[in-house]
């Protein structure tokens, strides 16, 4: 199984980039086809009391890498990846990973 | 529903990172109390083809904060952050996310 890991920077307006990931962007995921697992955490800080490096990571299981880069390569993928530009003012660090 | 994500950076020797990590890290971590889910993904790349910043990620499940904070501090989990520091040559980012 392998994962997509979306590790989102500290954006510039917390409360906006909450409200548009809750109701524009978790419903264009949510469309991506052959998900088996999608999970959102917000980080709360690191154990150590620095800062943390990213505000939220989304996680999104497939079976194999190859469903993975089919579905994000599907018109659904690619909506919600041209939707990550549009509210990701802290960037977003895309990770594939193999468990 | 809370988390740990533990973020590995490139190790010096990921071989050796990896032999260590499968045989006496994971014991280890399987050892902490009331961790609810553990998974530890290999990191394989970036979606744009960049270098990934991570090595490993792996996320330990907890029902609350509070059980995490506990669990991290007893014996078990003293035991396991100890260890990190025996083998993380990339050093190791610790998270703590609400689901």
């Amino acid at each position: 199984m392998v994962k997509l890991i979306v590790a989102y920077g500290v954006p510039e307006d917390p409360a906006a980039f909450d409200q548009h990931y809750a109701e524009k962007h978790v419903p264009l995921a949510e469309k991506i086809p052959n998900v088996e697992r999608f999970e959102a955490a917000k980080v709360l800080g690191t154990a150590d009391g620095s800062p943390a490096p990213y505000h939220l990571i989304a996680e999104l299981w497939f079976d194999s890498a190859e469903v993975l880069q089919a579905s994000l390569r599907s018109p659904e993928g690619q909506a919600a990846a041209a939707d990550v530009g549009t509210f990701a003012t802290g960037g977003a660090t895309l990770m594939i990973a193999q468990i």
